[in-house]
């Protein structure tokens, strides 16, 4: 039997050797962002095991907040370039460079975004990405090649029209709209771009980027048939000056149809890649090699449930670490039984951060406490089992 | 690193070596017993540790369940005993006799408590301890000299007048309230009684017994100053024949005054004693013994908050635990950051076994699901952690 008094017991700190623990969380939607989550878990860990090497890399679906997460990771600094609102505003965009000058990471909403409007700004007609196109020609400008664009949280509607006149696209509307891409952006046959996006929306129709998205941003009715007309035909001449057919693409609807203009460029690209945001956020967060070095890897979200076999971020990281042969924890504000058993499947372990009977509006007030002493509570519990000798 | 993946990660079962661990939680009050809570918190440890040798020791206050829980730490068997209620008619009353035959523990609840009772018939003037006495003899004679009683739960304010009166004492009323002990069974002598009572109460007055638990045993506001009188002139009788003044001794009132009368034979016994409830069933379950083999104790009780502080079970199971070097882990069905902090003070770790979101109904109404999947949990971790090579 090991003598917990002796060494002053399961609460003492640092048993054993020093562990190398990742702490990967997505954020707890609606109530804390995943760097929140990722710093308050680590505090706690911290407390119980100081001498513990803990890396942060938070985690981001590709949307609002992706920026914040990546730069958390480490590695990353903010730039800022001059570009336009959606609504053609003047303001200032911030967009991600790695410390090397080699590679960006730019998020659409940061120009294009909702949240760059007012509730009664909403304007799913006339807004405009041509911002991002800016803060695009920006990262150009700086030398850089290697682009990842985020494309969440947008305001627009507009097929990604915006970014690529910013780019250099032409037109012509009369008689009829047309295209020309001779001015484009010399540079971009240099750029390697990825694309994060989530969703497997077509451009046009029902299940379309104005079908789904536009009421969220303010299209009423009669606004998503204009758009998705509209729509229409700027596919049918972006499509007949590039000689691609995108429009039926999965995810071609994303942003708007943003990632169907993109797509459309493909062939000007050096490369050109639509990636689940997730991916794209752990690899600009460095989180295979993170992994590759860890003893143990804590992840988590708001709920551990049914959708959690669907693919949300804590099951992308048990995969990983699975791969990986590392160790993972994956900590939900709420954890059903169904989400625990797709982790398990995996050989990761889904602990709760619930610390009694309490209202889903008392947890999601309850800050980042909660998380810090679950932080706290795993740290001892492994220390506890490392006291155990083989 | 250690590679999880090679034994099948965090989620395989029976890591390291096998280890002993006690089970010793309270009652989860108004939803789980001692026995359910323990069954389920092993029940999930089994499913990830299955090579663990887990034994069970449910620890109870003295009051109803500590019969059922002592009987479920093991080596005791269940005897009934012809008694009275405690409004006079004939039942079999359960006590628990140690397989030695030696030791035997009573609980006055079986013969003489509220559950005896119907919600009308409660009856606080008339409610007699005789049936407690009763079954207190039927000890005697199976040849019994070591008796725990446990007193909680009685629907009694006879200052232990029935007990005694079955115990061979005798009165005469006119003119005024006379007592006699010439005829007391002659096998007290021989006898060490432990009496199990948490309650400070003195006999009389403000703070005593008709005061204090008479309402909740039926009593009015006049019911109330009755039966304080009655006492009164009971103890003036009862303490002139004795030659020892006990009313105003801590406890005195528990029982409806069953420890006063009890406590006023103290120098007709071979011994007698009154210990915290949770002392006498730890003793009664061999705790002193399984602990000393374990390498941990599992411990819990239904909130772990400010009165933990207060010497409820977790506590002094977490006491036992770090006097004994053996690390302690207490899940409580709500965890509050006062209670987990006096427990960290003496090594032992708190942990929740909520899930998420829920109403303290939906919580107690939820049975013994959630505290198997949080023992597991706690397995899992415990293996994840000795899984890390010194």
């Amino acid at each position: 039997m090991t003598g917990a008094g002796a060494d002053g017991g399961p609460a003492s700190t640092g048993a054993g050797r020093p562990l190398a623990v990742l702490v990967a969380p997505d954020s707890f939607k609606g109530s804390l962002t995943s760097v929140d989550v990722a710093r308050a878990l680590a505090a706690g860990w911290a407390r119980a095991r100081p001498a513990d090497d803990l890396r942060l890399a938070p985690l981001a679906d590709g949307g609002e907040g992706t920026l914040v997460a990546i730069e958390a990771a480490g590695g990353w600094g903010w730039r800022t370039a001059p570009a336009h609102d959606p609504l053609g505003r003047p303001i200032e965009a911030r967009w991600l460079a790695s410390a090397d000058g080699r590679h960006a990471v730019v998020e659409l909403a940061a120009a294009s975004g909702l949240s760059r409007l007012a509730a009664g700004e909403r304007d799913p007609l006339n807004a405009s990405t041509f911002g991002t196109g800016e803060v695009l020609r920006a990262v150009l400008d700086a030398g850089i090649r290697r682009i990842d664009l985020g494309v969440g949280g947008s305001a627009t509607t507009d097929g990604g029209l915006g970014v690529l006149a910013a780019l250099g696209l032409a037109m012509t509307v009369e008689p009829g709209l047309e295209v020309y891409l001779d001015d484009l952006d010399p540079r971009l046959p240099e750029v390697d771009l990825r694309v994060a996006s989530d969703v497997a929306n077509p451009l046009l129709g029902r299940t379309g980027a104005a079908a789904v998205y536009g009421p969220q941003k303010g299209a009423t009715a009669v606004d998503v048939r204009s758009l998705d007309g509209a729509l229409g035909r700027w596919a049918d001449a972006l499509e007949a000056a590039t000689g691609r057919r995108e429009r039926e693409t999965p995810g071609a609807g994303a942003a708007g149809g943003t990632v169907f203009g993109l797509a459309c460029l493909r062939d000007r690209f050096r490369s050109f890649a639509v990636v689940p945001g997730v991916e794209l956020v752990m690899d600009a967060a460095g989180f295979g090699a993170k992994l590759a070095g860890a003893d143990l890897v804590l992840t988590g979200e708001g709920r551990i449930d049914a959708q959690t076999a669907f693919g949300k971020t804590a099951l992308g990281v048990a995969r990983r670490a699975a791969a990986a042969g590392v160790r993972c924890v994956a900590v939900g504000g709420g954890v059903e039984p169904d989400g625990a058993a797709a982790l398990a499947a995996l050989g990761a372990l889904a602990v709760p951060v619930a610390e009694g009977p309490q209202s889903v509006e008392e947890a999601m007030a309850a800050g980042t406490a909660p998380l810090e002493r679950c932080g706290e509570r795993l740290a001892r519990l492994v220390s506890l089992g490392m006291g155990f000798p083989g």
